[in-house]
């Protein structure tokens, strides 16, 4: 029997950068975790694609997902909902290979009561001057929303209490490293290699 | 004031090669651990040099250091003590600085008592087989030394519950690339880095 997979989250604080390094991660060919990828209501931002950033759902078709219980975590966040299709994690998972959601605070918060073996992974700002700067920069949102999500990202700063690593996004192959790194040590923790080895070397 | 460096300990059974990845470790740019030398009245074998492989000392000798409590661990394996200084590991952890020690089952034991919060590497043989194949190979022991070795062997594997990580030495190189990747990562891990996190962004 195949052992399960880990189940790594990713998240942090809106605008620090989560999506950045999630491609630059999949871009990477020694990466061997596999993307879920999210569902949500919001607008496609320049550049992002159905299927492959996100799965751009319309707010009936969302909800009519989570009263069949089709979602893994969802959260709705300024104005739009965010969501995880559960099938696919518990499939890959169970095939023995690695997921890797990329999600906001609060879906993560639904993931650790659901899954609290998950590898959560705090992605953290150098600076909240330099994470405005990021969301203005951006250029999608209007001065009020920039101010909402400072807010917000103060409050979600808070929430690192609850994951088991945090990841500083000073450079994006810095934070890369850091994230595949958490996950080659996560595969060696002795809980996951004592039963299975002790019983390959016939020492039991 | 500096964060305490880190304590990591590699062990494991005899013969399974933690003198042959310490090397490698340390000859490598990129890690930026520094290496306590242990110290032992064991021969030198071929090519060990006093003060880099070991330090190399007479039973009196160590005896007496024994007494003069100047040894964080000390253990007699196979008719030979085996120890580490004290006086280097403390002033390089608090200096802020990882320290590497690289010793024997029983010394790793009385290590944890000491130091729980230290970084617990286990370094496990593919098989037994192969341990004995490296252990024969050697050529320094006599066939009763290896007969004892590898009863040895059977019971330390049995030590790895009190371990944090397992890293099996399939390849010298693989066994290398674990390790540095539990070292970032444990440098990641939330209850390190939160306090300071938080008080850096003025997030308190």
């Amino acid at each position: 029997m195949k052992e399960r997979g880990l189940l790594i989250v990713l998240s942090g604080p809106s605008g620090v950068g989560k999506g950045t390094v999630r491609k630059e991660l999949f871009s990477q060919e020694d990466t061997n975790f596999h993307y879920s990828i999210s569902m949500t209501t919001r607008t496609p931002r320049e550049g992002e694609v159905d299927g492959i950033d996100y799965f751009f759902k319309s707010r009936d078709q969302f909800e009519s997902l989570i009263k069949q219980n089709k979602l893994l975590e969802w959260a709705e966040y300024v104005g739009n909902y965010y969501g995880t299709p559960v099938d696919y994690v518990e499939k890959t998972l169970s095939e023995g290979k690695d997921v890797f959601l990329e999600i906001e605070v609060q879906g993560a918060m639904q993931v650790k009561k659901a899954f609290p073996e998950g590898l959560f992974i705090f992605l953290a700002p150098p600076s909240l001057q330099e994470l405005e700067d990021r969301i203005v920069n951006r250029g999608t949102e209007s001065k009020q929303l920039v101010e909402n999500r400072m807010n917000k990202a103060r409050d979600e700063i808070f929430l690192m209490n609850a994951y088991d690593y945090v990841v500083i996004n000073d450079e994006i192959s810095n934070a890369c490293d850091k994230i595949k790194a958490i996950v080659v040590a996560e595969h060696c923790r002795r809980e996951r290699v004592e039963a299975s080895y002790k019983k390959m070397v016939g020492v039991e």
